[in-house]
């Protein structure tokens, strides 16, 4: 009974959700860099006030808050907070044997929600939406950690 | 000879201890949400300052420091910076075959360590306390890394 | 066909890799304690303030920035960033079922210029150079990510 691999549709399910969501919290770093070229602003260490070939005007501002780099900061944050707990709570669901639709339902859903999230939270929507967005997704996160503990007992 | 199995009573027992700190992790988010409401501050993004109905009253002061919502925010990015490390490790350790006794010790250890921790922090105690009760945690997830680097060569 | 065993050479390459890094990760954590004690700065709770053994003559200046010590919580946050996806990315890949040259040159590729990325972030080399040694590990983790997708489906 081979539960983790690609020949077990519940795991496949899995791989599809959690790679992802890989991609998509890995993207959050490359949409920072992007923002940091646009914006010019928005370092962190002092050392990036040195003038080299990327960075040939230096100025102390650069290492002052900016807001569009910021809010990338932010959103990356909140991924840090949800998608490792999703990577191992999903990981242990898929060893309780759950039924496929089931498995589907939550991880798809998952997935669905936290892109909307992004989505809503990079469009700078009100807290109400991007409250609304993020609550499925950690509700799905706690059902999986919930019935894998049940489970393993 | 299936190791990640929850037949396995070496990976039963890490289920148990991942599922708990997924679900203890998870909960921070939710008493951080708590503590914004009661507290009616500690918000991060600009947007957060909208007259909606969830904020009817806007005040900039919202977005400025507020130690009983960064204290569960600091205590949750402790989390962050342990807890993706034992998920992995204790994985990897369960593929070592270690005697269940020893994991019981290991895994639960960290989980009662890791609790205790949290009700240090969050009931302000000395730091002194706090570092007693994050050490062994620490400790255990090198031990389980180390473990299994050795093992895996 | 046990995939997630160590008697599996990829499992055992990813193995290897994974436990490096969670040392490495790990480290970060007893780094920032050396740093914190060494610094006599960098603390974040109010109650560090407290006046106790290890503290004798508390200052609020304490609670202040210390590069020395925000230096390696900065190290450590890239950490975070990057690699609880390279846990997950890693595993999945594994369960693609690759050739094994190709999995040690991901894997040990990670590892070692991630460990040349710390070295270039703590002894503050130019960003040009930082950001080179951060690239590849980012392509990585995308790769792995995406060749498991595209697997799963």
């Amino acid at each position: 009974m081979d539960q983790l691999t690609l020949t077990n549709p519940v795991f496949a399910t899995y791989a599809i959700a959690a790679a992802i969501m890989v991609l998509k919290g890995v993207a959050m770093s490359w949409l920072t860099v992007v923002r940091l070229v646009t914006e010019n602003a928005g370092l962190r260490s002092p050392e990036d006030l040195r003038k080299t070939p990327f960075n040939p005007n230096p100025d102390p501002a650069q290492l002052g808050p900016n807001d569009r780099v910021d809010r990338i900061r932010r959103i990356q944050q909140n991924d840090l907070e949800s998608l490792p707990y999703f990577f191992m709570a999903g990981l242990l669901y898929v060893t309780t044997m759950p039924p496929l639709w089931l498995a589907q339902v939550l991880f798809y859903g998952f997935v669905v929600t936290r892109l909307a999230h992004f989505v809503a939270y990079y469009t700078a929507q009100d807290h109400e939406i991007r409250a609304a967005l993020w609550t499925p997704g950690s509700l799905v996160i706690l059902y999986l950690g919930g019935a894998s503990l049940v489970a393993a007992f």
